[in-house]
C-alpha cells in the first residue's frame, strides 16, 4: 500500500535537502580527513561550488526510484542522487575552465576561487595559472568522489548489475556530447544531425533519461520500464535544451543571469543555429555564419544575428519543436508503468523544464 | 603447488603484453561502438597516447596478485592492471595540459594531437583552444573507462570490499599529491615536509604501494600482507622519486628524453630543492630561490643552480636517502608474506627503480 510518506518523498524541496545534506557530510568528512590533511582546500572549493544548484538530475533519479516502488533503504537513492549531482559538478568545473568563465550562479568559478591558495606570497600570473590547473585537478577529484558515492551505496549484486552500466553509459554519453559541442563551437553549420546528437547526449540522456533509469534500476526495473523512462526523458530533454537555446539567444539577461545572447557570442552549434543557417537567405546565411564565428561579437552583431534567426522562422520552428516534444513526453507518461504520484511529478517537471525564462 | 606457469606470470614483458592487449581491445570496442559513433576520435587519441608506456603500475599490481597466490581468474588482474594504467593515462593527459607540454615519449600530447579534428575547415587559434579543451574532456573519458574496467572485473563481494576502497584511495591520493605539487611549483621553499608529502602521495602510494595492495587484495590478502606491501612500497617509492629528482636536475637529456634540468626550469618543489635551500649559504639560497622562480631560466641559470645544489651537499644527501630507502625496501621484503618469485621480482624492480639513468 502506498502511504502518504512515499508521496512526500517526491517533494522536490525534500529531495534537494536530502542530497545537500549527503553532499555536505561528504565534503566535511573529506576536509577533516586525518589520513589526508591536504584534501581540505579542494573539498571546500567543491563544497562552495556545489551550493545553489537546481538539483534537477537528483530529482529525476528520485522520481525514477519512487515511481517504481520506492522500496528498500532510502539512503541508497539519496547517495546515488548525490553522486549524480557531484559528477555534474565535476563536469561544470571543467566546463568553466574550457569556457574561461569567471562566475557561475553569481559566484566565482573554481579556477577563479583557487589562486589565493597558490604557494607564493605575492600572487601574479603564476597564481592564475595555478588556479586553472588546480581546477582541472579539483574537477577530477569531484568525479572520483561521485564515483565513490555510487559504488559504496551498498547495492546488491542484482542492483549493481543494473545500475552500474547506466552510470558508466551516462558518463560516456555526456563526455561524447561535450566533445561534439567543443568541436563545433565557434563554427556552427547547417548540420542538424550533429546539433541533435549534442542535445541527445548532453541533455536527453545525461540530464533526464539516465537519472530516471538509474533511480528505477535500484528497484530492479524491467526493460519495459527503462524504455518508458526514455520515451519520456528523450523528447523532454530535447524540449529542455531547445528552451535553453532560445534563452541563449533571446533570453533576458536579468532573468537568465547570463550575458546577452551568450550562445551567439560563444558561437554554439545549436539546433536553433542549424535551423537558421538552413532556412535563411544565402546572403543572411553568410552574414550569420560570420557573426557566429566572431569571438568578439558586439551588441550590434547580437542584434543582427537575432533578427536573422527570427525572420527566417527558425525561432518559431524551435518553439513548435518544444511544444511537440513536450506533448510526446506527456503522451509517453500515459502508458508508463510508473506510480501515479511519479507521473504527476514528471508532468510537473516537464512543464517547468519547457516553460521557463531562465 | 606452484607451477612453472605461475612464475612466468611475473615476466614483465608478459604482463605488459597482456595489459596492452586488454587496453587495445577496449579502445577498439569503443571506437567501433554502434550505440555511440562519436566516441572514435577520443578512443583513437587515447589509444595512441597510451602506447609506449613502461606499465610500471600494472607490473606492481600483477606481482601483488601473483605473490599472494595468484589464484582465480587471471583475467581479473589483467583487467584491473589495465584499469590502473588507463587511470594513469587520464592523469597524464591532464598533466600535459597543465604543463603545456607539446610532446611525451617523443609523440604529440593529446591536446597537440586533437586540433586537426576541430570542426572548422581552416585551423587557427580556435583549433588550438579546442585541442586543450577536448584533451581535458578526453582525460575525463579515460578516467571513466579506467573505472569501468575495474568495476566490471567480475569481483566477488568480498573482493570488491577489499579492492574498491584501495582504488578510491589511490585516486584521491594522487590528486592530492598533484594539488600540492601544483601549489608549490614555481615557488619552491625549504619546506621539506611538503616535498615529502608530494613524494608520498604521488609516488610511494600511487605508483607502488596501492597497485601492489590492489593486486594482493584480489586474493583477499590479510592486513599484515597489505602492511608488508606498504613497508616495501613506501620507501621504494621515495627512492624512485628521488632518483627522478636527481635526473630532473643533473640528468643527461640524451638519456632522459627530457629537456636539460627541467625540474629547475619548471621550478619544482622537490626534496632535492628543499634540501638545497636548507643547506646552502644565505646568499646562494637567495640566488637559488630566484633561479627556481624564474619561468625563463636559461642554460647559464641551470648551470648556476646545479652548482649550488651540488656544492651544498644536497645532491649527496639525496643519493644517501635513495640508498637508505632502497635498503629499507629490501629489508621489508625479507619478512613479507609473499611468494619467493614475487620477492625476487620486487627486488629486481627495486633495483631498476633506483638505479637508472632515465
Amino acid at each position: 500500500m502506498r502511504t502518504q510518506a512515499d508521496v512526500s518523498e517526491l517533494d522536490p524541496e525534500r529531495v534537494r535537502a536530502q542530497v545537500n545534506t549527503r553532499l555536505t557530510r561528504l565534503f566535511n568528512e573529506k576536509a577533516a580527513d586525518q589520513n589526508n590533511p591536504h584534501l581540505s582546500v579542494m573539498a571546500n572549493a567543491i563544497r562552495d561550488f556545489v551550493a545553489g544548484g537546481k538539483r534537477i538530475r537528483p530529482l529525476f533519479a528520485a522520481v525514477g526510484w519512487q515511481g517504481t516502488g520506492g522500496t528498500g533503504d532510502a539512503r541508497q537513492i539519496t547517495r546515488i542522487a548525490a553522486g549524480i549531482e557531484l559528477l555534474h559538478a565535476s563536469l561544470l568545473v571543467h566546463d568553466d575552465v574550457m569556457d574561461e568563465s569567471a562566475t557561475r550562479r553569481g559566484k566565482p568559478t573554481v579556477h577563479h576561487a583557487l589562486p589565493p591558495f597558490y604557494g607564493a606570497p605575492t600572487p601574479g600570473r603564476k597564481a592564475l595559472r595555478f588556479g586553472v590547473n588546480a581546477a582541472i585537478n579539483t574537477g577530477d577529484l569531484a568525479a572520483v568522489w561521485a564515483d565513490q558515492l555510487v559504488s559504496t551505496a551498498g547495492l546488491t549484486h542484482a542492483q549493481r548489475s543494473k545500475v552500474m552500466p547506466l552510470w558508466h553509459s551516462m558518463r560516456e554519453e555526456v563526455l561524447t556530447g561535450q566533445f561534439l559541442d567543443l568541436r563545433h563551437t565557434g563554427c556552427p553549420s547547417r548540420d542538424l544531425d550533429v546539433a541533435c546528437a549534442i542535445v541527445h547526449l548532453k541533455t536527453s540522456l545525461y540530464t533526464i533519461t539516465r537519472p530516471l533509469q538509474i533511480g528505477a534500476s535500484l528497484n530492479h526495473a524491467e526493460p519495459g520500464t527503462l524504455d518508458a523512462c526514455a520515451a519520456y526523458g528523450n523528447p523532454l530533454g530535447e524540449a529542455f535544451q531547445l528552451r535553453d537555446d532560445v534563452l541563449g539567444v533571446f533570453g533576458d539577461t536579468e532573468e537568465t543571469g547570463k550575458p546577452v545572447g551568450d550562445d551567439l557570442t560563444d558561437g554554439k552549434h545549436t539546433v536553433l543555429a542549424a535551423l537558421a543557417l538552413r532556412h535563411t537567405s544565402p546572403a543572411d546565411r553568410r552574414e550569420l555564419q560570420r557573426l557566429l564565428a566572431d569571438p568578439g561579437l558586439d551588441h550590434h552583431g547580437v542584434t543582427t544575428a537575432r533578427r536573422i534567426i527570427e525572420s527566417c522562422g527558425a525561432r518559431d520552428m524551435v518553439e513548435a519543436r518544444i511544444a511537440d516534444r513536450h506533448r510526446q513526453a506527456l503522451r509517453a507518461l500515459e502508458t508508463a508503468p510508473l506510480s501515479d504520484p511519479a507521473k504527476e511529478a514528471l508532468a510537473q517537471l516537464a512543464e517547468s523544464c519547457t516553460n521557463r525564462d531562465r
